[in-house]
């Protein structure tokens, strides 16, 4: 197939590689274009804005840091609605708002193109790995026309539902989930560290207890107090968590795990973490607890 | 060695038979004393007191329900404290508050009788394949001398501290974990259900994510709606919440989701879930989302 | 002055009538121009448009329901900013974001116009007596300018700050008192019902305790179940907690409370509340308890 | 009539001394005699123990810090429960657990002794001023016969119901409505302090709009950081929390602004606030916003 992808941050870069390496034909573009310096000595074209991505185009991958991004890079000024063939798919792989992914259907659709959401969870080295997990919404046959994209890039592909958004709602809470790992591993630290007890004695056990590779990762990285360099930024974390909120907002859910989440997160943030990874928001606690 | 075992649920009956096949001699006691009928028959000695018990052991293993139950047999009339031998050992399995551990380590003390907490992590089934984790609290010689108790009874044993009450403190705050973990399914899986996504979806994605037995094993439970028979009842987790809440605040530390996590459990109780499965909790986000 | 006022609501219209009856020329704007009707009776002209209502204005003044009407309002088509004289001011009492008094300050000042933030504090009733709470926030000059007009339609002005979103942050931060207040009317109704205590009895201890009008009467509705017809409907309140919490947000401040308060408003609209007056949140307690 | 007077702490010792002067005979007791001093010059009669408190007495007032201090001295060597008369009565004006009212009240009821619970609202000045508000629970004629008591040292006597421990309900839930207030404040100051509003504006408006002194008092302590000599330690407030929740436990209510105020209190506590005024909870919130 011939592919655009845009948007090379760390992610980003990797899942071009393995659709690269996979045998497609592929466009790239990055605002920054150094970054596209490596996919091109690997046989990617370069392309010089988001419309020339899409030139002759069967599927157009975004990979981008928000709403406001992927917004500019679709609907702005030599974007990809302007640009995409409509027997064409734009494949939205951010972490966006279920309220962009409603639009952008909507947009889409409209121009008579195809349009899928399919958040990825995973740090970069899943995603070098080929080893994300790969949630799609959408049209059923048209997941299907691009489950080998999906493949070349993950382990597993998951369907969340006919709508794109859907996808997004999955990967959201998906993200809450391992938030919420992060404040419980906080707050029981911040009580077993005053009760003298060793925080890494607590972290064995509760990884013979879950016997799961994100709790020991993360474990072990507060255990450590090593939150630099940031896997994924604690600002961003924060713009999880708020998603995760609005996506229950519109289904008429409270999500008091996900408020308190948000509050801590932002008492993080006016401690100077944004930039931390945000495993750090672990620190909340111990600091709300006098250490 | 000489052992005496009180409290024969269905955790403290596995534990139980667990040490007697090891080849140690024991004497057992049950409020009820049918329950020790089975162990009996196995070879133990049927003991119709604490005290009786206590006589000639080398070490008498306590797992009872809550600090009134151990209270009562281990500080009350043909207790365990006026007849234990002085050079002999309690080992506390029950999930107590670190108050009465800390009472227990005292009264012990002044006897001159060893006391550790030992508190397990693990299910009826797990018990039963010597498959709990084991942690202890206490003197580094007692423990070292009681290990091979704890090997009798678990695959891992774990060692909290010099205090027999850290070990209590260590299991509440895994409690927490777990309750945590619970309570996530049930505002994720609100959320999702009210957008068209099929719960079970997103508990695949989870696996995947976290990999971890115990997300799949309680969020297959919550999937399924399938709270009875209760493994763990929802009252005894309000109870465990509260310890949890009672060592922080000990330790002068706010621990903001388990104060949550005793919201949703007391509102679960005033619905009437009082003896379903403590992940039934899941059941309160549906219903503050209106489902 | 000659004046302009848009937006005839309940608090609008009574507003409107006290500046009329104040002395000063005035048109009057609504989108549906039969609420104009009495007012044109009593001497205002009927404008057909926002920017009729601007034509030859020394000030004109908007009281709308939320952030997209203003917006539409002041910078859609014939809207406020393409027909204000640049020597004229526009003075929102709209509970609104602070974000978009912002803009609104930012756009506004861009063309030489005038910008205030005057939002108020007050039921229907207490906008007829002219007894509201005026915010104001702005300009030094300007507020001074415009004092007569404050003077007009309330008991009180105060001054937020120099920058017209600080009245803003005022004004939604003394909702987020109010909410609380019903909240806690609740919880405690909630607990005090369930021990057979008569709620009334409480709240009159609270009235001989606080000594507080707003207690007495949101109390009052609370205890005698009468939540129809909406003083302030509940969906504007949850509209009001968003907005408190997203003023925190840009302050980079948690405000726990505010989280809590958003989720039970949700909760409540999840349960068919939405129309109804705003202190029945107090039914989410008594929910939650079983009741 | 002949009374006994147990606690001459601040509050206590201005109570007694408007039963004094009301006429009544009276004996004192407190643990530190020399408090008694002035009472004793006023007329009182030195008692050296609770006993020597409650001979000939027709009811004895009890004001204590806390649970622990009224068990010792209600149910103690030398206490309330071994020495009253079978037709007096003991009246606690203590706030104290729900549960302790409880057993006193089958305590002494056991004993053929009247018990009415009369926890008070109000600082010392008010105990001063005879203005207290006093909350009684109990049986009726009890009451009936005890209010000329109540109007000797309160403006407005309201009867909870027939239970003592009802009456605690109220005192507790009331506490709460006020350790609210304070919580509000502090959230809503950190979001305007990082907004550059000036605090003292912010407690003006709210004077307008809530009209209410405890407002006014409070707000004022917060906006000046005038937090010593405590007016209500920061502990003891945390103690009237642990009251509520525990009331609210009994009535399986949840109340979750109660438990968020717990751990508001617990961090001020860690931060070595324990002994400032209960007002002072606002710095937590201006702390977690990096003030």
């Amino acid at each position: 197939m011939k592919l655009g992808f845009i948007g090379l941050g760390n992610m980003g870069a990797a899942m071009a590689r393995n659709l690269l390496h996979a045998g497609h034909e592929m466009a790239v573009y990055n605002r920054t274009p150094a970054k596209a310096d490596a996919l091109v000595r690997e046989g990617a074209r370069l392309a010089k804005s988001p419309a020339e991505a899409c030139r002759d185009a069967d599927a157009v991958h975004t990979m981008l840091a928000d709403d406001t991004a992927l917004e500019h890079v679709a609907l702005g000024a030599d974007g990809i609605l302007g640009s995409l063939a409509s027997t064409s798919v734009h494949i939205s792989h951010s972490t966006i708002s279920t309220a962009l992914a409603r639009r952008l259907a909507q947009e889409h659709g409209a121009k008579g193109q195809g349009f899928l959401s399919a958040p990825v969870f995973g740090r970069p080295e899943a995603a070098e790995a080929k080893r994300l997990l790969v949630v799609a919404g959408g049209e059923s046959d048209l997941i299907q026309r691009c489950r080998p994209l999906f493949e070349a890039i993950g382990r597993e592909t998951f369907v969340a539902g006919p709508q794109p958004w859907q996808a997004n709602a999955v990967k959201v809470c998906g993200n809450f989930m391992i938030a919420t790992m992060l404040e419980t591993f906080g707050e029981a630290f911040a009580t077993l560290r005053k009760s003298n007890v060793t925080p890494s004695l607590f972290l064995d056990v509760m990884n013979a207890l879950f016997g799961s590779p994100v709790y020991a990762n993360y474990g072990r990285a507060i255990v450590e107090n090593r939150f630099e360099p940031a896997g994924f930024a604690l600002r961003l974390g924060l713009k999880d968590v708020r998603l995760a909120l609005a996506a229950a907002e519109e289904a008429t859910a409270p999500m008091p795990i996900a408020s308190l989440l948000r509050d801590h997160f932002l008492d993080a943030l006016a401690h100077g973490q944004g930039d931390l990874d945000w495993s750090s928001v672990a620190r909340v606690a111990a600091r709300n607890a006098g250490l």
